[in-house]
């Protein structure tokens, strides 16, 4: 029996593009599932997400494809099977026990291969879901310390994805670098922006009228990568702070859930600071 | 100099057809400035929205694409230019107000050819705008004799597209198949929905915490034609009905402005009940 | 030390309401902690929620109000304390899921007592928690015979509040009037309405653009009970029905949730077939 | 024939104070339309504003209220009559535009005096509607020299009201203290946010996903007053910088009329850099 796959072209454009590629998934004899593409003229780079299923040769499928495609482009070929999830978290559990309810009801196209936080909390809820968590607290550790035992940690598990899910420690370059275009986070925003300690109690002592949630690849710039996914959820002068932060988390696992699902289906491409979603 | 053209082929699913349509596209050495598809496995449906640029023969072009394409496939190629458009209403101001000032304010990429009403209220407002106002009462008159008037006016212009603009008159089967595929309405929606009279005192009624707005095109059965577009506004017990209405009204002229945006840019198509908007 | 109690009023209106409840409220020198009210006029109805604390004689305080409040008035004197909650479900896990991550972690203001269940699907899932399940299947028995172990079931706990967490059997009047203005319920809500099986497929069929979710108490007109709270989640043609409900699930969920706080925290009145959240 | 009139009052919050104010209302006999209050018990302040109709003494009624308050109250009796409004604007239609036609269409509870501007590009539009068109150009102007011919201007109106409908100026602090809370804006807002020269082209480089509208009072430190009313729209990878720039411009003006129609029905109460919508 054939399997799907999911094939993903990221190259500069140029004239024919699409031709060339069609003409080859048309000789190999492949059933289009679905196709998007996507040009942005302005950078003159084009993306496409194809869904093909058939049988077929991988690697000269792949050979044949990038034959007819510029030099830098990015081909890959991603079977439609579960990706490996490590979750990072602190103490909240809002984002978390969001993706391990879907997880467990069989939404989730994707498998928890363990929890890692720097605090205990949260440990008790995970391990109902018989999911390793591990512990590793930052306390007398430098934070790179601190990171290189989470990188060693993580690696372990061989992810695919890693998904902060309100991991409230700030990461550095080294282990950013270390799991380039992998890494998932969510953070609240606010219109106006808030800096510093408490967001929440900035923004209710500002009597913001809308709370928002980002999903975003993290890169060295924390809460500055590609934007994959947003929403909002409104509030009024009667929210305390307190309920200002319910509000947010009820949008942050939300928007955090969705993101994590493009991901899980490949169905977001990375370029200069921003994402096209196919 | 060469202009832009947006080539829409909606046709029956089969294999190597972007491979075909591609390979037209390359052998004419156009430009493809934006290129979406989209597949509905269920029905086996294929749709393709790409707007090129370049010098080609039209005919040559539309002939060659056509005798690569299943029997049934629709082909259109439509020029970038503005298209014509004639506005029905009845009393309300602000569907036809919010067209009206993206017209004055060059920001909608259609021609406004006339407004035509079975009442005088929205006379004085139209012609401001140097606008034809038609007024064609349909007091005395049955309803197959007041939409043969109209027709007829309509007819005058021309119209590419008739928008619906609160035309407070249920259309006949003669009326709509008169105009296939031209009319786009805006109707008020409810979860639940309400039918029968003044519908937002219904809503208000029943305590209803979201207003909606539907923007689709006119079949013969009203209010239930393909639906374009969807939007909704928050309200609470606090609203009175006329609160209500108020409240959707700003969400009817958002939603019918931007679903009159997609079909002036030739972005929607149909198929069975349903829009696939590319 | 003295705690916080919400004071509840229902009444027809009448001139110096106010004046003579805020007089007995300052003859026994409350602290107001919050005061909210709401008179709608076209039904001559007063509404007010009070939060007040202080050292006082519940009973007097009662009938010192009851003394100056027309006859029809109901007034409810709450302690802030978390009420009991039986929660029915079938074999979705999306609500309850949600519901149940929301107590481990403590932001719910109740405490859940049991899960009563047609369908051992979920018994897994809600026995993680420590929290009783009930199955009590439907096979073999008629509906009224069902609804009669049900009703005991749910009676050995004494809940304030039933949440129907995607229940997926109509209940009949005497099950509902049993549980007299205690039942929230959830369900998904389109524009149009679509009725019968598998609604997602026919809003798929039909091409809408949002999907809703409705929370209301429930009456003996299933689906039709006074609306507590509303959202909707934006779907576009490219989602499957699968998808539809995927997203759908996320909106109920979020709905339900916080029509459950709303109702913990006794902040809706019903009267007719609508509520007033204060 | 009596009127309606809006009693606001602001004052730090005390024991009594709903009976003591009660009372007064009581002994005046006079009907109480609705009635909203809201207290901040972080801060220590009480809101009150209660729509009353019936025949009285206007100064009598605010000494006897006056007496019972703390020394730092603002009380405010206000006629439910149409308030008086400048509109000062720049080039960009979709604003003004919005509240001519609602204006137009009686929708407005307000008087439109006059549309001042620092360009001429709207006087078309504006003599359309029969409203004075005042043009101060800042060309060969220095800043201070052209505010004070603003202010002059707008100074003969005599306005309750100042809606800054995308007037594209900074307003200096003398400026804007002449007018003390009586400046309306409309800003865009994102998330993240974004400082200095055309936000939606840095928007559209960074990828977002949502556009946000703000309107708020204007204070010396301009687009960060007291905020009225927010909302945002969905954008995504195919929107071009123009794209979003016009989504952006649907929710702008719906936003601003929504704040508009706050501030004609004296809805807003303003207290440290926040609002009370009651």
């Amino acid at each position: 029996m054939s399997s799907e796959y999911r094939l993903l072209i990221d190259t500069t454009d140029e004239k024919g593009l699409v031709y060339n590629i069609s003409k080859i998934l048309f000789n190999y004899n492949l059933n289009i599932e679905t196709n998007s593409e996507y040009v942005d003229k302005d950078v003159n780079k084009f993306f496409m997400r194809t869904v093909i299923s058939g049988e077929f040769d991988k690697a000269a499928l792949l050979a044949d494809i990038k034959a007819v495609l510029p030099q830098d482009a990015a081909i890959k070929l991603s079977k439609n099977t579960k990706k490996d999830i490590v979750i990072l978290a602190t103490k909240e559990a809002h984002c978390l026990g969001d993706i391990l309810i879907r997880y467990i009801s069989g939404e989730l196209h994707g498998n928890i291969k363990a929890v890692i936080a720097n605090h205990d909390t949260l440990k008790d809820l995970v391990e109902k879901f018989n999911i390793p968590f591990v512990s590793i607290s930052h306390e007398g550790l430098d934070r790179e310390a601190h990171e290189k035992m989470m990188i060693q940690a993580i690696d372990t598990f061989h992810p695919e994805i890693i998904v902060l899910a309100k991991y409230m420690r700030i990461l550095n370059p080294p282990f950013v670098n270390h799991f380039k275009d992998k890494i998932l986070n969510i953070h609240h925003s606010f219109l106006p922006a808030f800096i510093g300690a408490n967001p929440y109690k900035q923004a209710w002592e500002r009597g913001v009228k809308i709370i928002g949630a980002t999903a975003h690849y993290v890169t060295s710039d924390l809460d500055e990568g590609p934007i994959i996914s947003q929403d909002i959820v409104r509030v009024d002068h009667t929210y305390s702070w307190e309920d200002m932060r319910d509000a947010g988390r009820n949008v942050e696992k939300v928007v955090l859930s969705n993101a994590l699902n493009l991901l899980l289906n490949d169905k977001v491409f990375v370029y200069g600071n921003k994402t096209v979603v196919l």
